[in-house]
C-alpha cells in the first residue's frame, strides 16, 4: 500500500531535510548526464487561466522514479485558495509499484525552487553582499529571501512590488520566521540594483524589470520567474554583459526563460552558457572576483522534484520507525 | 482533501458503470475535437525492463482534468506482482485542486482498453459471429473476451497462446465469471482466422501473428497489443486488403501501432483510415455487409482514462451519499 504523506506531515519533515545539499547533488548528477528527464508535459487553461506542468524522471542507478504535478491557477486567491496546487508521486523503478503520494499542494515545488536560488547564491554571489534585492513579493519572492538568508551573511533586504498591499504580508511572513533581517520596500524598480548586489527576480512578468543601465559591476542576478517562452524579467543586455551566464538546464533553456529570449534575439551566444551542475562541481566556472557580473536563469528541473520527493519519503519512513 | 479510492472500492464500483456507453461518448467527443490530449509522456527502463506511460488531458467544457500513470514491468509476475501498475488522478479544471486519487494499480487501464474492444465490435463485427478468436492469453486477452461477450451473440471462443501453461489460468478466469461460453485453446495460429470471424489480438509481439493468406472475407480484427513503434501483431497486407480501417486516434497512429507500420512501409494510404469516434457517430463509416474485412487498431487514448476516472469518482460520491 502506498504511503500517503499529507501536507501537515510534509511541513514537519521539511526542517529536517538538508535541501541545499540535496539540490546541489541533484544538479551535479543532472549535469553529469546521470538523470533522465523527458520534456515536461503541459496543460494550459484560459477560463479561468491556469497552467499545469507534469515533470518526471529518474536518477540512474536509483531505486525510484518520480512524477510531479504542479499547477498555477492565478485567480484561486479570489476564492481563498492558493494559486499553487499539485502533488508528487514516488514509484519503484524496478516494479512500477506506487510507493508514496506526497500531497504537497505545490508546496514542495515552491520550496525546491527557493532552495535552488540558495544553491546559486552559494556559488555565484559576491563575497560581500550589501543588501539582498527581491523583485516581486509573492510566495516565491518570500521563500527566495528566506533560503538566501541561510547561505549569505547579510541582514538587509529590499523588496519591490507594484502592489503596495503585498508589503504587509511579506513583513508578516518574516515576522513569523523570526530571522535577523531588516526588510524595506520600494515601488521604484531602480532602487533594487542601486542598493543591492545580490538580486532575485520572482515575478510572472512578460516585460523586462531589471535594466542593464542600472546594474552595477559585481552584481549577481538570479532570474526565477520566467519559466515559459513568453515570460521575462531581465533586459537581454544584462545577459550580454554578464561575465558568467548559468542555467539549471541547458536543454530547457532552448525553449524558455531569459537565456532562451536573449539567444533568440541574438543578444548572447549560447556557447557561453554554463550549466549549474558544472559550476557546483568545478569552482573555476563560478565567480572569480567581486567585479564580475553573474546571472543564473532557473526554469526548474525535474531532478529537484526527484530529490525532494525521495528525501521527504525517506524522512517519513524514519519518523515512523 | 482529495478523495482516495482504493482498489477494492474500484472493483465494487466497476459493475455499476456503463463502460460501453462511456467509451462511446468519449471517442465521439475526441473525434469531434472536443478533447485536449497532449502526446503521452514516457519512461523506458531496461533492467528490469519496464515502460511507464503518462496520459493526460481534459474534455472541453468539463469540470475536470485527468492524469493517468500506467506501467508494464513484465518480470513482476516472477516476484508475484502484477505487471500492470499505476494510478489515476482527477483534478479540478477550474482551480487545479486535486479531487481524487484512484489507486487502481493499472486495473482501470486494463478495463477501459477491453471496453474499447467491445465498442469496436459493436460497430464493426459481422452480424453473425461464429466464434471469437483471441490471440494471446494474458490479462488483456481475457478481458477482451469478457467484454465482447456483452455485445456479441456467440458462445464459442478460440484462444491462442504459445505458452500452454496460460490456458488453465484463462479457463479459471472464465469459470469465476460464470459466462455462457465454451472456450477452446490452440497453439496453432492459423486455427484462429480459420475458425473465427471476430478476432482480437492482445500480445506484446514484435512480429506479425495474423497473416493475410489466412483471413477470410467478412472477418473483423481488433489489434490491441501494438502500442509502441516496435510492436506489431498483424501482417501489413491484412491492412492493405481491409475494406474499412479504423484507429482510436489518428494522431497517435502517426507514430505507433499497426497503421503506423503499414503506412510507413507503403502498404496502405493513411487517407483511408477512419477514426473510431466518427464510426460511432456515422454508421455509414462502419461495416456495410458481411463480406467486408474490417480492422481496428487501438493504441489507447487519454479520453478513455478521463471517462473512466470521472465515472468511478462520481459513483464513489454517490455511494457515500
Amino acid at each position: 500500500m502506498a504511503e500517503i504523506i499529507h501536507r501537515n506531515e510534509i511541513e514537519q519533515i521539511l526542517p529536517r531535510i538538508n535541501l541545499l545539499s540535496l539540490m546541489e547533488q541533484g544538479f551535479a548528477a543532472y549535469s553529469r548526464g546521470e538523470v533522465t528527464v523527458p520534456p515536461p508535459g503541459e496543460l494550459l487553461f484560459d477560463d479561468p487561466p491556469g497552467d499545469v506542468h507534469i515533470k518526471y524522471g529518474y536518477i540512474h542507478n536509483d531505486d525510484y522514479y518520480v512524477i510531479k504535478v504542479a499547477s498555477g491557477f492565478y485567480r484561486n486567491p479570489e476564492a481563498g485558495l492558493p494559486s499553487s496546487q499539485g502533488l508528487m508521486l514516488l514509484f519503484s523503478r524496478h516494479t512500477g509499484v506506487l510507493i508514496a503520494i506526497l500531497l504537497d499542494e505545490g508546496r514542495l515545488t515552491d520550496v525546491r525552487t527557493a532552495a535552488a536560488g540558495a544553491v546559486v547564491a552559494k556559488h555565484l554571489a559576491p563575497n560581500c553582499v550589501e543588501c539582498i534585492g527581491i523583485v516581486g513579493a509573492g510566495i516565491q519572492a518570500r521563500l527566495q529571501l528566506l533560503h538566501l538568508l541561510a547561505v549569505v551573511e547579510v541582514n538587509r533586504a529590499l523588496v519591490w512590488s507594484p502592489d503596495e498591499t503585498e508589503f504587509a504580508d511579506y513583513q508578516a511572513f518574516f515576522a513569523k520566521e523570526d530571522r535577523d533581517v531588516q526588510i524595506e520596500f520600494t515601488q521604484e524598480l531602480r532602487d533594487i540594483p542601486r542598493a543591492c548586489n545580490l538580486i532575485v527576480t520572482a515575478t510572472p512578468s512578460t516585460q523586462p524589470l531589471l535594466m542593464n543601465a542600472d546594474i552595477r559591476p559585481g552584481t549577481h542576478v538570479t532570474a526565477v520567474g520566467a519559466d515559459t517562452p513568453e515570460k521575462t524579467e531581465i533586459e537581454s543586455a544584462v545577459l550580454a554583459r554578464a561575465d558568467i551566464l548559468v542555467v539549471d538546464s541547458l536543454s530547457q533553456s532552448n525553449s524558455r526563460g531569459e537565456v532562451f529570449r536573449a539567444a533568440q534575439s541574438g543578444a548572447i551566444n549560447r556557447e557561453r552558457v554554463v550549466e549549474l551542475g558544472h559550476v557546483i562541481t568545478d569552482p573555476q566556472l563560478g565567480r572569480q572576483n567581486d567585479e564580475q557580473i553573474t546571472l543564473a536563469d532557473l526554469t526548474g528541473v525535474a531532478v529537484q522534484d526527484i530529490q525532494i520527493a525521495k528525501a521527504v519519503y525517506q524522512e517519513q519512513m524514519t519518523l515512523k520507525g
